[in-house]
C-alpha cells in the first residue's frame, strides 16, 4: 500500500537507522544474537507495523523483523515502536528495503517463520511475479527458512489466495493449516490489525494458510 | 441427505435394475465397453442425480456413473433418467450402494474422474472418517483412478473443504485447480444443480478443488 509522502519520514529514518535498518546485511547469520532469541519471525510487507509490534508483545521470546519497502510506511511503523519506547521492543527490528533482497540479509536456514499479511495482490497477470507468494520469492524463502520453517499467509483477496495455494503446493511446500474464514472462530494467538478488522467488519472472509518446507 | 421413504421406490428400482444397478461388480473392468466410451466419470453421492444427468448430456462422449446409497434418492435419480428416456442416456448408469465398496465395482485404474458434490460434511469429529474425502476413501480412489486421474470436489461447507484440502495434500494428491468462490466467475462447463443454486442465492460461496494423483 503506497502512502502519501510524509515530510518527517526521511529525517526520522535517518535518526533511527539502528532500529529501521538500511543495511541489514551486516546482521546476516547474526539475527538471533542481535535480538537475544532463538527463533526468528520475519514479516514481509509489514506496512505500518501493527501486526509485527503486537505479535512482538505477545511473543517476546521470539525475534520479530519487519520488512517494508515503502519508506513512509516504514517510518510510521518505526515511529510506533519509538513512541512506545524501543526498550519495550528489544526483540524487534525493521528493515527499510525490498523483500527481493532477503537473500543478502539472512543466512541459509536462519529464519523460522515468514509472515505474509494482506500482501499486495498484484491483480494483473503480467505483475503476478511481484506477488510475495510467487515462485520467484518461494525460492528465496526456501533458502533462508529452516528445514521445519513455515510460511503463514493471511489475505482477504480471493485471487491471490487461490493462486498462492497453487504456488505453494507446486513448489513443494506442504499445507499444514488451512482456513477459508479464519475469523469465524476465535484466534487469540494471532493479532488482528485495523486493516484486518475493516475486512471483518464488512463480512469479508479472511483466508489463511500455513505451509512448511517439505522434507527433501 | 436422507429422504422420506417413497412407496414406489423399491418396485421402481426392482423394475429398472439394469439401469440402477444392485450388482455393479459384474461390470468391473468393463465399464467403458458397457457405456461405449473411453473415459469414465464417477459421481459418489449423486443424490437425486441432477448433476450426473446434466453432465452426461453436456459430455456425451464420457461415461457417467452415479453412486447413491440412499435407495429413495437413487430411485428419484433413476426415475429422472427413465422419464426422460433411457435412450437419451446410453452413456450413464446408476449404482445403488455404498461408496465404500467401489473397489469391488471398478478395476485398478479404470476411472478417469471422481466427482464429489456437496458431500455430507459429517461435522462431528468421530464421524470424520465417513467423509468421502477422508483418507480411508482416498486409498480406494487412488486404486481405481488412472495415473492422471482427478478428483473434483465442490462444497458449500467450510469445515469439510478445509479438512479435505489437508486430506488430499497429506495423502499426496496434487492440487491443480482451486477456488474459494467458484461461481463468482461463469463456469458454463459445469452443471449447476438446484441444490447448488440455493447456496448461490443466499450468497454462500461454493468451494472447489481439483486434485490429481501425483506421479509416483
Amino acid at each position: 500500500m503506497r502512502m502519501r509522502k510524509k515530510k518527517w519520514a526521511e529525517p526520522f529514518l535517518e535518526e533511527h537507522q539502528d532500529y529501521a535498518l538500511n543495511d541489514p546485511g551486516q546482521y546476516q547469520g547474526k539475527w538471533c544474537e542481535l535480538l537475544h532469541t532463538e527463533e526468528i519471525h520475519l514479516e514481509l510487507g509489514m506496512g505500518k507495523g501493527d501486526y509485527l509490534l503486537r505479535m512482538a508483545e505477545m511473543y517476546p521470546e521470539f525475534g520479530w523483523i519487519g520488512v517494508e519497502k515503502d519508506r513512509n510506511a516504514a517510518a510510521v511503523a518505526a515511529r510506533k515502536a519509538v513512541d512506545a519506547g524501543l526498550d519495550k521492543f528489544p526483540n524487534t527490528r525493521m528493515i527499510v528495503g525490498n523483500a527481493e533482497e532477503i537473500g543478502n540479509w539472512f543466512a541459509e536456514k536462519e529464519v523460522d517463520v515468514i509472515h505474509l499479511n494482506f500482501s499486495d495482490p498484484w491483480p494483473k497477470k503480467y505483475t503476478h511475479k511481484r506477488r510475495l507468494s510467487n515462485e520467484r520469492f518461494l525460492q528465496l524463502y526456501d533458502r533462508i527458512l529452516k528445514d521445519s520453517g513455515q510460511i503463514i499467509m493471511k489475505t482477504d483477496n480471493q485471487d491471490l489466495f487461490e493462486s498462492s495455494i497453487l504456488y505453494f503446493t507446486e513448489f513443494g511446500f506442504r499445507i499444514t493449516e488451512f482456513s477459508v474464514d479464519f475469523r469465524r472462530k476465535e484466534h487469540p494467538e494471532d493479532a488482528i490489525t485495523e486493516y484486518e478488522q475493516r475486512f471483518m467488519d464488512i463480512g469479508q472472509p479472511i483466508y489463511r494458510v500455513i505451509v512448511v518446507k517439505s522434507e527433501k
